[in-house]
């Protein structure tokens, strides 16, 4: 890539990866941006990935599980999510949470 | 690192490197989050780095120059500055902006 790329983000493709978890993405070559609204009572289950995780918590209550142990987060929580830690998330209301990835996630593209 | 880190923005520390440009961090081990709040009228001078940056205006009007090319942005935008380009900002109001860069800026520890 390596040249300024200018998004709206009301006007990405929605994607919903798991039922009640709205998603839109935005990649850079070294890292992805996810931007998720849950709905309430929405469950993510158990995963790992090789990729370096930050998540912000932008609003709403979310649940979240890393390698067994588990964070009650607000707004204004942000969590490090180290390569391959094995977490889990649930939102206890209608949340919305940005996260960030590097290196790029593939998969998500 | 390399370990799971929870931080909440309101308790850590505030750094003013501009001013009227109020910013807090956070460091991984790949990535720097820098969220910053801009009082109205803050002129951010032209400045380039190595890292890559993704620019999210998550409130307010800002208006990004990069290489010469100057986008209004508001809440929902979402600018890829690429490696070494060269850009300045100006806050047209009260703005909450969030940015990411890799790898981490060791100049912003």
């Amino acid at each position: 890539m390596s040249k300024m790329m200018h998004y709206d983000l009301s006007r990405l493709e929605t994607k919903q990866p798991v039922k009640g978890a709205l998603v839109r993405f935005v990649h850079s070559d070294n890292m992805t941006m996810a931007y998720w609204q849950f709905e309430p009572g929405v469950d993510l289950p158990e995963h790992s990935h090789p990729h370096e995780q930050i998540s912000n918590i932008m609003g709403g209550s979310f649940e979240l599980t890393i390698d067994g142990e588990t964070l009650e987060l607000e707004a204004g929580s942000v969590v490090i999510i180290p390569p391959n830690a094995v977490h889990s998330g649930r939102a206890r209301t209608g949340c919305y949470v940005i996260d960030v990835f590097h290196p790029v996630r593939e998969d998500y593209r």
